[in-house]
This record gives C-alpha cells, sequence and structure tokens, in this order.
C-alpha cells in the first residue's frame, strides 16, 4: 500500500466485508478465492496453487468479474512458477501457461490485458541478468501492484459516480459489478457504495441474472451487507418496474467498451438499456480505464462467449430434456453506446471519444 | 361435440398430441388433468375429484394459461356437487364455492368470465321446478360447451393468424400460449401450429420465462413434438437476439385485454414489445374473445398478482438467503396497446376498438 495512512477497514466506502482473492504469503505464497458459485448459502474459500486451479475458477465463474479475473489472471502466473528455480525453466513455463490464461473467457478484455501486461514486464526485464527468483519476485510485485491499483481505481469510480445517484430514487443493475467483481469496491456498486457513504439514500433493484442468478446470489448478498435496501426481480420484470415509474437511474458495469464506447456486459443488460431509453431513464456504465479496448472500434466487433447449454437447462432436472431443443447462451450483448449517458471511470464520467484515457 | 365429422385426431393443426384437461364420465365424473408442473421430464395426469383440487392446481399452476384456467373452473363447480341430489344444498353449495374459484387467481379474465357464466346460467333455469339432477347435467354441459367452444376458437385464432407468420423467419414467443394453455390447440402457438401446417416454415426462440419456466418447461416441449425448431434462452436474452437481427416476429397470448387493447400477460411480455418497437419487428398478441375485457378501460386497471417470493429464491437454495433483501414477484405486465400491431382472435386479427367482438 503506497498510503501511510489507510482508513481503518470498517469505516471507508471500500470497507472490505466482501472478500475476493488476496495473494497469502511470499512467492511460494498461494491465492485465496471467496468461491463466489457457492453464495450466498456458504461463503467457502479457496486454496489455490495452481494456475490451473486458477483458470478452473474463472471458467466456472467461482471469480468472475472483468476486473476481478484481470487480477486473478495475473496471479494465476505467479503460481506458475511456484516452488522453480531455474531461469530458462520459468520462462518456458510462463510461455506456455499465459496464453491459456489469457484466452480461457473471451469477452472480459481485463484478463487479456493483465496476462499482457505481465509478460510484457517480462520482456522488460533484464533476463539474461535476473535470477530465476528476481523474476518471479518482480511478477508478483507487479501482479500485487495490479491489484492494488485495481482496488484504487474501484474508490475512485466510486467518487466519480456518487453524484449522479439521485436521493430518494430507485437504482437498477444487472448481474453484479459489486466489490466481488473486483479486487476493490467494484464498480457500479461503488458508485453506490460511495453516495450511500456520503449520506445519500435510495434503494437498489437487482436483476437476478439468469443463467448464473450472480444478482439474487451476489449483488443482494453485497449490498443487505452494507445495509442498502435491495429487492431481487426476475430478469423479465424489469420492465414492469420501468413502465409503473419505480426506477430512476440504471448502472452496470462492462467486460469490454470499445472506441466508440459500446459496452459488451452480462447478457440483459442490453435489455435494460432499451427500456431506460422508452422511459427516458439515464443509463451508465461504472467500469475501470482497463475495461476500454481501443483496439476494437465498436461493440460488433467484440467476441461473445457463447457458454455451455447446460446453464439453460439445469432448473428443469438433472438430465437435458428429451426431444430437438437448442438452447442458446450467449454470455454476454452489446449496449449501443448512444443508449449510454456517461461512462463512469477513475478519471471522471467521461465521454467518446474518451481522451482522458486513450493512450 | 357437434361436429359430426371430427378431424382424425392425429392430423389436423389441433392434434392432441398434448393434453391438458378432459372431464371422464357422466355427471359424477372427475376431471383429468395434466400436472405441468413436472414437465418435462414426467407426464403426470391428475384425476380431480373436488373444486379444491381444481383450486390448487390452478393456484400452483399445474394447469395455467388463461383459456385453460377458464375451462378448468367451470370443470370445478360440476366437481362441487358431486353426488349430491338435495336441490336446495347443491345450490347453496355452489353459491359456496363459485367466489373461491373465481377468485384463486385474480389477473386472467376468463377465470372470472366462465364462473359467471356458469353461475349466470344457473340463475337463468327454472331451479324452481328443475330437479337437483336436472341442475347438475345442465351445468355439466355448459362446461363441456365452454370447453369445446375454447378448441374451436383455438383452431379459428390459428386459421385467423397463420398469414403474417414470416416464411423462413424467427419468431420469438413468451411464456406458454400453447395447446397446453388452452382446451385446444393453443392461441399464439396455434397461429404457429397453423402456419406449420399450411407449409410454411419458420424458427421459434421461446423464452424461458422466470420465474416458473413455462417457456423452457411447456413451450419446447409442446414445440418438439410438433417438429418445429425451438431454441430455449434465457428471458434477458432476448435483447441480444433482436440486436442481431435474428427475431422478425413477436406473438404471445393475453390473461386480459382492456377495452382499449391494452395486454395483461406474463411478466416479461412488456420487454419483449419494448424490443421490438426499438427494432422495428411486429408484436402480435394472440388470444380469444373471452380474454376481452370491455369492462376495463385500460391496462392500468387490470389487477396484477403478486406471487409467492420463494418462486424467486428457490434456484439458489432450500432456505431463503439470510440479511435483509426483498424478492418482488409480479407475475404479469401490461404491453399498451400502441405496441401491438394486431390482436388475432377468432374472429380475426382486430383492431381497436374491437367492435367485431364488443357486445
Amino acid at each position: 500500500m503506497s498510503d501511510p495512512h489507510p482508513e481503518p477497514p470498517l469505516h471507508s466506502p471500500t470497507d472490505r466485508n466482501f472478500f475476493t482473492l488476496s495473494w497469502q504469503g511470499d512467492v511460494d505464497g498461494s491465492l485465496l478465492l471467496l468461491d463466489q458459485t457457492r453464495l450466498p448459502h456458504e461463503e467457502t474459500i479457496l486454496d489455490l496453487q495452481s494456475p490451473d486451479e486458477v483458470i478452473d475458477c474463472i471458467v466456472r465463474l467461482a471469480v468472475r468479474g472483468a476486473p476481478a479475473i484481470g487480477v486473478a489472471g495475473a496471479y494465476a502466473l505467479c503460481l506458475a512458477t511456484r516452488g522453480m528455480t531455474d531461469r530458462e525453466e520459468i520462462l518456458e513455463r510462463l510461455h506456455e501457461v499465459a496464453p491459456r490464461v489469457r484466452d480461457c473467457r473471451p469477452t472480459a478484455v481485463n484478463l487479456e490485458t493483465m496476462v499482457k501486461r505481465m509478460m510484457h514486464s517480462l520482456a522488460m526485464t533484464d533476463v539474461n541478468t535476473a535470477s530465476g527468483l528476481d523474476i518471479r519476485n518482480h511478477l508478483l510485485h507487479l501482479a500485487q501492484t495490479i491489484d492494488q491499483e485495481d482496488q484504487d481505481f474501484c474508490d475512485r469510480i466510486g467518487q466519480s459516480g456518487a453524484e449522479v445517484v439521485p436521493e430518494g430514487g430507485t437504482i437498477i443493475t444487472h448481474c453484479n459489478a459489486g466489490a466481488l467483481a473486483t479486487a476493490g469496491s467494484g464498480t457500479a456498486l461503488s458508485v453506490l457504495y460511495a453516495a450511500w457513504e456520503s449520506g445519500r439514500r435510495f434503494s437498489v433493484l437487482a436483476d437476478e441474472t439468469r443463467p448464473l442468478l450472480q444478482g439474487s446470489r451476489i449483488t443482494a448478498w453485497e449490498l443487505q451487507k452494507k445495509g442498502i435496501p435491495v429487492e431481487v426481480i426476475c430478469d423479465g420484470a424489469a420492465g414492469s418496474y420501468f413502465q409503473r415509474g419505480k426506477v430512476d437511474m440504471v448502472i452496470t458495469g462492462a467486460d469490454r467498451i470499445a472506441a466508440n464506447g459500446d459496452a459488451a456486459n452480462k447478457i440483459g443488460t442490453y435489455m435494460l438499456a432499451t427500456l431506460a431509453a422508452a422511459h427516458a431513464v439515464p443509463f451508465y456504465i461504472a467500469a475501470p480505464s482497463s475495461t476500454f479496448d481501443f483496439q476494437t472500434e465498436s461493440g460488433q466487433l467484440i467476441p461473445i462467449e457463447e457458454r455451455d447449454e447446460k446453464e439453460i437447462w439445469y432448473p428443469l432436472g438433472e438430465t437435458r430434456p428429451e426431444g430437438k431443443i437448442r438452447y442458446g447462451n450467449p454470455a454476454f450483448d452489446v449496449t449501443p453506446a448512444p443508449l449510454i449517458k456517461g461512462w463512469i471511470t477513475e478519471e471522471g464520467i467521461l465521454q467518446p471519444p474518451f481522451s482522458e484515457i486513450r493512450d
């Protein structure tokens, strides 16, 4: 921590009632990670010792959220060389593991960005003179920097956006863009936490977010821990709340934001954006600058992960229903920039072309 | 059956691969009913012998769909006097049971309409001279007429609407407005069945329809039985399909249609209507004239059933998640008339003010 006077852990907007992931120990340490698939009924902490365990957790969404999987990906590279000392073996191992970590989920850009950053930093290191241990310490230090940056960015996102939260209003959100989607206090929910801690009062509607129910499973759990009134609804019910004048603002996170501002986020987000537009309700995206992908011109070019069909049919029983039925499971959709009122980042509430954060 | 030459059961648009409900035997008979909550894995036929068993089935959605619960409600009154002979006791019993049947679900108007029709017919009968058995036979005959009318109306709805189904297109539907929502071939799905049997080819997207999954549970099951290509998606995924140009038409049923054309239907329908409007895709309602409530001026006046919160949190585990979390469960929403391109009824594709079917 660069701050010599950190806030007491239970009294800041970023107090960690929440545990997403945390490196434990030195360069031969391990990664503690909350298994989010067990929430809200069980808080199970996993002690991960290999990159493949991290990949497995990312793929099955034990850890999810674009910023959090970026940090997890960085730590996965640290675990890859656990116990190793030979420089050549370390480099070989890293080059073998990095692409697998980078590609284990395709839509969120943060995972790719952080793996690239780790490997790029490695290329910058004087690998001819550095010892194996030097290289490993260097990578762990960078992963911890990425982790800390994410925490700082979350707090700054909260501060950037708090002012737009309407006093006495109802804010709807989708999926989970909270502490558990990041290493810090969240993105969309960080905005709500900062507003709440500044004294503003409001209530939150949380879409349950089928198929994996991150809204009812995680967002509701986070909000009630903070004492913020929350009501969980089915995704299809959101329209009814808009129609009855019960929604004053929409805020979600994003997994990748194209150069023109189009934002990929959890499937169902575009439905909220369309409803918001039809009812003249402001729709905000909250995300750190690492979520912006200026190499991708528009949302149509963002790769969309199609996940296992079982996520669709599992509520009907143990086995796939008989008969010739397809199950479609795109994990993300793209909200076009014209439907987005503001992009809340650590640098403030931005508008295209995002010159404040464009390299 | 009034038709002396019924179609062979497996070769008409209304062939009954599907069994929703059927009276069995004479005036002391019983009501056979498919328990739709057990689909798609089990086809369980219940043999109901009392009105309270019918009410229970309606409340827990073992039978659902506005037309089907109208028919079930009529038969419930027949079961109410099973084995009784005394005229006074029969009348007393009917007046006790009728309001409970009528009110067991509030939104669909058909239940109220059919119970009223049964009781009104009773008032028209010369109860002073009719024997108890006469009264009971009269009511059973009327219930069977209501049942047959529903079957006929379903077929005519199909014929009315078949022409609007786009050849080679993809049609999205919500909840189940099929054979299992009626005593016949369905409403929205009857339109698709009639188009298919006339040789048109297309595919169907079925919203799974949380919380009770009538789309993945029932609609997909019906469509694959008919050999019509079907893909099940989460409700929140619909927007992604519209956005990618993969939806050519929307068709749903309705539970109550106000005099101005506003249509109450399963929660989530309004979301589809909003997406359809944003993408210039036509949105149709299909329903028999019994679904129109000309006493209710507009959709805002339609009573919306709020169902048990457990329907929202049950996917997370056996017990309610801890903490102060609300769960909102409105069972219906209202699609405003301006978003509806046509109201497909047994009298054709209508427009407000519906003079063809208004008394």
